[in-house]
């Protein structure tokens, strides 16, 4: 198998609230594929985030929903400390909540967390040994 | 704030056995850059998978684990439904546990679910109206 993530499906209690989040708040744009009003897509890089129903999700992928939160983090990296202390104030004003202040951390970066409005976790970290190039990827040493 | 994801982090509860999934099983290759013994690096694609300590994910992050699913869904898509029934036989020889078999689906793909040893949901599809470039990118409409 090929190494890859094609789609990150979140699943959400109010579509509307959470397109407030990520549309109206971080400004990331729906694609026109969205579908049937209770799913919504954005490309992100060369993948997919799809924000859909959280308990048509249980339903879909056969799976028992308690409620919580089951051990996921998303990040989003940027270039630089001051990006990422941006980067965290736009989601806090966008209806995000603060899970924990950008601060330096032992690995030589700097990273901080917030939740989505369903609590999804999103780190925002500075990683100096991880360089983003100009495409937003990543590329680790082999 | 662009439009990225640049790691997706789960959480394990044994580093081993996740690593005999996604490594021995799937294939999939560590970096080099994992660090001292308790996490692990993929590149897939131009972001990056993490497998680190659920506990440990949860006190970086500040959360409460409860520890069931917390209504996230990766997707693998593959290019025709036998790539789909290949993938899901590997997972599961692999070690990953059958959600919900491979089947046709109103959108008009094919898709099945299958869960890591930490239950992780991966869905693995095959997805007519998103063609796969060759470099393993899905490009949706605007």
């Amino acid at each position: 198998m090929e190494p890859r993530i094609s789609l990150v499906t979140l699943g959400v209690t109010d579509l509307e609230r959470a397109l407030h989040f990520y549309r109206d708040g971080l400004g990331w744009r729906p694609s026109s594929a969205s579908v049937e009003g209770d799913v919504a897509f954005f490309q992100v890089g060369p993948m997919v985030l799809a924000l859909w129903s959280r308990a048509e999700l249980a339903k879909d992928a056969g799976l028992f929903d308690s409620g919580g939160w089951g051990a996921v983090a998303l990040a989003h990296n940027v270039r630089s400390r001051e990006e990422a202390d941006t980067a965290v104030a736009r989601a806090i004003a966008a209806g995000g909540r603060l899970l924990k202040a950008a601060e330096a951390t032992e690995w030589g970066g700097y990273s901080g967390y917030i939740a989505d409005p369903d609590g999804h976790p999103w780190e925002i970290a500075y990683n100096p040994h991880w360089p983003i190039e100009d495409d937003g990827s990543i590329r680790l040493p082999d």
